[in-house]
């Protein structure tokens, strides 16, 4: 393995929106980012959640921007008077808003066939100052990057769409594989056989999660780590581990 | 409204969790914890997720609970070497982590005719030195709670059960109301005039939310106060001025 083999990517994101925070909206966006992420072979090292409020995305933004490699966020990019993303990350970095000639150019072509862009409209083709933008199939208004911040939309959909349009296009180590063991085991009864088998295995790390369902609980074991090999010789011998101590592994939930 | 009545309370949450930052498990605690909180006059102001990583939780928590009335944590707190929330907190407060003889008695009890107490069972007796318990109806092991600040379990029918144990004891305001207004018009033509609507009525804040459904779009506002009769008031001039731009509100979705 050599040094750029070994280097961990990671990002962080900031997830804007009252709708979230009041608990009308149960958000999508974190689990979506960062299975994304994982797939770059970037890691979610952090998220906050944060209201409407500039000052606050500019806190979190200025909190979080050097820490990772990559920062993303979303919400707040529409057309609406609560819509404050942009001027916030401007503020932030210190830039002014500027209308950018081909957000706005993409947003006359997606409207002419839907009443033409008015005010509203227009304020989705504003971006930071030297901002690129990141395309959106979906609904025409784009996403936007400047330095090492992605702006996503809120809604998952046309996140989702401007996700794809990153893929590949950001440099990440290799992705973290996982193996899920299951077993109809309470996780207090197989705690020190499991740490055991994490300590035999150096580089994995091993989340247990315990579940209920139907009147049975039990728990899952997700090994984690960037080695295929090794998640899969630690799975093994998680699951041999398991049967000697009479607990037969159950079929994935 | 006296100097009490306007009093806001406030109060931050961390989701703790790998689980959370690898998208393996979609969160559900965010939006539980938000809709209890509401409930009890208590806006949440900030949520962070931080992985399973003693250093980062102590960050989290010093960061957070000198800035709000309240913090809550989810995760963390089952028998297994990954549940490092206790040890997490009692080290971010200066405290010891002690056996919590209440905490020992329940789960005792508990596990009396489920194979005894084991010492990894043992481990969800552990609390900061100082710290009270939250009764757990749902699986014996108890939340803790050490002054200002509430750690909840991270399984959300779990966590459900710690916030209906807490349900009153806390001292809040007045809830948040809420009123929704729902009408197939893109945003984007109705900006302005959401933005007049909430100018004209001091005190609400109005949410702009899109959809998308079965190829169909709209949005829905969502006027927020304190005052009931005020977010009546604003939801039917709202209507109001929708109906007069031609756009009918539609059934809630």
């Amino acid at each position: 393995m050599d040094v750029q083999d070994s280097r961990i990517w990671t990002a962080a994101l900031i997830v804007i929106g009252d709708e979230i925070l009041s608990g009308r909206t149960q958000d999508k966006n974190i689990a979506q980012v960062a299975q994304w992420l994982n797939g770059q072979g970037i890691r979610l090292a952090e998220v906050r959640v944060v209201p409407d409020v500039e000052q606050r995305i500019v806190d979190a933004v200025t909190a979080l921007r050097g820490q990772v490699d990559y920062l993303f966020t979303t919400g707040g990019i529409g057309p609406t008077h609560d819509d404050i993303t942009i001027d916030a990350i401007a503020a932030a970095m210190g830039v002014p808003v500027v209308v950018h000639p081909q957000a706005r150019q993409i947003l006359e072509g997606y409207y002419a066939a839907r009443g033409g862009v008015n005010e509203a409209r227009l304020r989705m083709a504003r971006v930071p100052e030297g901002a690129e933008l990141i395309p959106n199939a979906a609904s025409g208004a784009p996403g936007v990057r400047l330095a090492n911040i992605f702006i996503l939309a809120g809604v998952p959909s046309i996140a989702a769409r401007m996700l794809e349009a990153l893929d590949g296009a950001l440099e990440g180590g290799r992705p973290v594989v996982s193996a899920t063991v299951t077993a109809h085991a309470a996780e207090s009864e197989v705690a020190e056989l499991l740490r055991q088998v994490q300590d035999d295995h150096a580089g994995v790390s091993i989340g247990s999660y315990p579940f209920f369902m139907d009147g049975r609980g039990g728990a899952e074991f997700v090994i984690r780590s960037e080695d295929e090999a090794l998640v899969e010789r630690c799975a093994a011998a998680l699951r041999e581990r398991l049967l000697a101590h009479g607990i037969e592994p159950a079929p994935p939930r």
